[in-house]
């Protein structure tokens, strides 16, 4: 199948290039190569050292055996859009192209307007240019788990059927997103369900959780493959952060009270899922909604398994309670469903310890990247938009 | 108390800052000016005349003996709203200032992108400006019954409690808008909620029916103070064309079944009903929905109002069906709450065949206005982004 990746540079874009050419697809994606900037604005670094474009599409080609085409280009210009379509002509888009970062959006006025402008034009873009060149294409859109907040019920994947004064509808499950960024996913998702509707688009909205790990099998030894992995406090998530904590000897940081439940899943997951989406298209016309993770956990559990497993190679890890620099429910109800990728197929890892373990094993041999970087483990970023480093706190304060 | 106004310029913008001066009221407002020219691109024109900025600020003056600081500027350069708020100080904002018409919306991608890029961007530089100048003040944002779209349910005022899988919440009534302008809204919303649950922004969304009529007393009868009426396909709202169709012997436009129900109100009430929002603000940190209409009516019933209204005053109207350029749902169950208003001392219109009929009368003498861009009358804006002008159809062929 031919398949259009909007991000293909980014944590998640390039190794899905990598994953689907080696199940048999023809790939081709555009990045702006943004994010490397982002987390060099914000005192970060890839903690898996990562090649320029040219580098890697030089591994992609001595890989497969073929070129890669991987442009960039600003997904928020349509014309850039409407005519890589129009040359490359895709059978699914998956989109993964924009700012994914909560505090990132959280900083100030123009991070905010910013995030949401760049999100919401590109998505929008995607949707007019799969509209007018590509009307049977399939978009494959990231959003993310958190656009559905903390509820006390259930969490559906995407609709609900509720009785409200004696009458039944099937209505969209509402969405609480807690950050600039989040909100800007919820905004995509209605955008694209009124696509579906007006257009008859194909759209499939996968509520992510978390990532992890720091490779894929398809990449086999060829380090130049790999993709990047944040630990900042912006574009490094819970588990990576964790692990690269874990090496340097910094005590994990968890915020408040750490009951704080999500979905996670590893990178290899992720990738299964995608692939999932992309090889079986809905309807004409179909919005579907997958809830994608591979289980719901809490920070702690997360934090007491990376010290685990930190114990077994010989590290001894910390656990903190830092004070919460975001504001968010830090013990509350979770359950969310996740069936439909199952239906399709969907093995989840079920053994995460041991990708805790490659991940942080990968990550030692560069683990002075974290160590220039220390600064950037503890956040400041805070939901009033005010900066201030988060300290150590006594646990029992916050509960 | 002083109140900025945003979008000062337009059919409810100039009544409001006429209207809340008269009510004792500090008014100062921007607006970019656009509205004029949006009208003038889609072939229409104000069926009643207005006056340009001086004109309309020298009346202003003539009537109140002070100067109304209305500026001309962009709501989405944040530097401009944050500079005006420093200076004015408000204790309230009323967000009047967006792209309001749904098939302008739906034109083609530049139109969609612009409309939801404009909107977003500025409720959000005008939450940032309460945040870092005012944070007291009060948001009186213009939402849309639209937003809601016709659930097969009562829509209750923003939220609803639910019981779901055995388990209870409070949560955010679904949004389903029709439009990419309806989206826009829907976005705002979620924004505006957020920036009340972060910040503890005092918020009121005004989900308002559609608005009709020329003019409200305390214009008196200087014609230079009155507002603009628009009968074009994009900005011209269901009874405010139906009279302008009227009074030129145009028959009325149904489209489709004609079975489509919303909630409608005079212009008059909207004021009202904006005083009561602004004098009466909620909490600090409290998001409010208001659902802003006099009464829920299908087009039928208000085409077959203003065909009764024309006899009265000579005029034979006839009603058509026309192919429906949209693509909603022509009969549907729509049960829409209208109670948080009517607590704070809403008192509906009732009479609105009086408002019609003064409506008709107040456009008459410059009817020749309406037959000068005769070709706006009919649609031709379709919801797949096609341009094809409606035809006459047989009602019971699209039943």
């Amino acid at each position: 199948m031919k398949v259009f990746i909007a991000g293909i540079d980014g944590y998640l874009g390039w190794p899905l290039a990598v994953y689907l050419t080696a199940h048999g697809h023809e790939v081709a994606g555009a990045d702006l190569m943004l994010r490397r900037e982002w987390v060099a604005e914000v005192g970060g670094t890839s903690a898996q050292p990562i090649e320029d474009r040219d580098t890697r599409l030089q591994a992609f080609k001595e890989k497969f055996g073929k070129d890669l085409d991987f442009r960039v280009g600003d997904l928020t210009d349509y014309d850039f859009v409407k005519g890589f379509f129009e040359e490359f002509q895709p059978e699914a888009v998956v989109h993964l192209g924009q700012m994914p970062s909560a505090p990132y959006s959280m900083i100030d006025q123009q991070h905010c307007v910013w995030t949401q402008q760049n999100n919401v034009v590109n998505n929008l873009n995607l949707l007019w240019a799969i509209k007018e060149v590509v009307p049977d294409a399939h978009l494959v859109k990231l959003g993310t788990m958190g656009e559905y907040g903390t509820p006390n019920v259930d969490i559906p994947e995407g609709f609900f059927e509720v009785e409200f004064r004696g009458r039944k509808d099937k209505l969209p499950f509402p969405r609480q997103a807690g950050s600039w960024y989040h909100q800007s996913k919820v905004h995509d998702s209605h955008n694209t369900h009124f696509a579906s509707k007006m257009w008859g688009t194909r759209a499939t909205d996968i509520m992510q959780g978390v990532v992890f790990g720091t490779q894929i099998e398809e990449m086999g030894d060829d380090m130049r493959l790999r993709s990047r992995l944040d630990f900042d406090q912006c574009f490094g998530t819970a588990i990576n952060r964790f692990c690269c904590q874990a090496i340097v000897g910094h005590p994990l940081t968890l915020f408040g009270v750490g009951k704080q439940k999500r979905g996670f899943l590893p990178l290899v997951d992720s990738m299964a899922c995608l692939r999932l989406a992309v090889e079986n298209p809905p309807e004409e016309g179909e919005f579907r909604v997958f809830n994608q993770f591979e289980n719901a956990y809490t920070i702690t559990e997360l934090a007491e398994m990376v010290q685990e497993v930190g114990a077994e190679i010989g590290l001894n890890v910390e656990i903190k309670h830092y004070d919460n620099p975001r504001k968010e429910l830090e013990e509350h109800y979770y359950n969310p469903d996740r069936q439909h990728l199952i239906d399709l197929g969907y093995e989840p890892t079920h053994d995460i310890k041991s990708v805790m373990k490659q991940t942080m094993l990968d990550l030692m041999d560069n683990k002075h990247l974290i160590e220039e970087h220390i600064e950037a483990l503890v956040p400041d970023i805070r939901w009033d938009s005010t900066r201030k480093k988060s300290v150590i706190i006594d646990e029992k304060t916050e509960a």
